[in-house]
């Protein structure tokens, strides 16, 4: 079992110990930090508690792609049900779905702030939503307790076995193929005129949602690179 | 849903706010402190963050079995296994058996200090043991993990619908029955010099375990102090 757990804009250092060690009780070890507040720092050695190797092994990152890079497949956690759909999944089905496609990769579920949780634009790079069944009522769980509860939702589906052979046509496309392919296909949209070039957000996080929801593998990506490419105005031979 | 919780000999009061909250989160309420070692305290409130609701109407008692006068069914927390076998539930076994037997009755899931955790005469106060899967290299979870795992599963197994309709013949029996069974028994083994009247706790909690494994309901108990009565050397009537 081998899931990165990710954590975004960590307010409270206490919270990255407390993590920590809910990912070692659970055999998890792969832990990175996207631009935490404070860290390394004391509250978080002391919340570890005896999880100090996950802390030492930490990498801290300036922003969630450079953590995605070689990930194949994400879930972001959400505590809110977001207007436009993603395939939300409970902590039981997220790890399900986790440990197949860690048979082909990487795998990494990632968590935002304490106050805010992840943005929309960081949910753009998730392939899913881990949604932790809570009274709504009183719906903010505490960061470290969520990561706990996954974890041990990992651990239990660990333990009843290996998932399925999972045998796909290829390998899921890792976020460093899917971001190469974004970043080609908005310079052939601006290239043709279609998308704004002062104003290409709102249309790619459009994008972003419809090509990760489809969960394209590397040959995929590869022949829509290779559609986008064939239809690039700036092409050569191609008419302007 | 009215699962009680109760932490015995907490020493640290932050554990209790995290617990509050982490009870909160999943639509519990029914909090009980045996013996904490700080309570109320400003770190528990900290911790608590908004589920004070709980915190103020937490009961404070002096041991367990006054925690459990009202119970007719008990979990107690266990990270190790126990030579003396009581019955072991997974966290989601666990909730789906507090469920069905809170159908009857109030029911309970004890944990004990962070250290040490229950000791066995606490245990003997319980009808099956909780153990949470760990990492056997890092077992030790922290408290208000254990309980946000357990109470996860709770709120899993409610909005998984209402557990089958159980229809026993009779209420378990509450721990104020089984309670006055024991002093009843001891008694009636003191008298009649089975028991070693100053050594009679090795011999009672051999045979609290025995009965409480049995799940005895109110029937029963009143069966079983009915034959006690009637054997009791110091009866009126009875030869001594």
């Amino acid at each position: 079992m081998d899931v990165r757990i990710i954590l975004v804009g960590t307010t409270h250092p206490g919270n990255i110990g407390a993590c920590a060690r809910a990912m070692k009780n659970m055999g998890l070890s792969d832990l990175m930090l996207v631009r935490p507040r404070h860290f390394p720092h004391e509250d978080a050695t002391a919340r570890a508690s005896g999880a100090t190797d996950i802390l030492d092994a930490v990498r801290v990152v300036e922003n969630l792609d450079e953590a995605l890079l070689d990930c194949v497949y994400v879930a972001g956690a959400s505590a809110r049900s977001r207007t436009i759909g993603w395939p939300s999944f409970t902590p039981r089905d997220c790890a399900a779905r986790l440990l197949k496609e860690a048979q082909t990769g990487k795998v990494a579920a990632v968590f935002g702030p304490e106050k805010s949780g992840l943005t929309n634009e960081d949910l753009d790079r998730c392939h899913a939503l881990l949604t932790i069944p809570t009274d709504p009522g009183f719906s903010s769980l505490n960061l470290a307790m969520a990561v706990q509860i996954l974890t041990y939702e990992l651990r239990v589906a660990t333990l009843d076995g290996p998932p399925p052979v999972y045998e796909p046509e290829a390998p899921l496309a890792s976020g460093e193929d899917l971001e190469h392919f974004y970043s080609h296909l908005e310079q052939v949209l601006i290239d043709s005129g279609f998308m704004d070039p002062e104003n290409p957000r709102h249309l790619m996080r459009r994008l972003r949602r419809l090509f990760i929801r489809a969960e394209p593998d590397r040959n995929e990506i590869n022949i829509l690179r290779g559609i986008f490419a064939s239809l690039d105005p700036r092409k050569p031979g191609q008419k302007s």
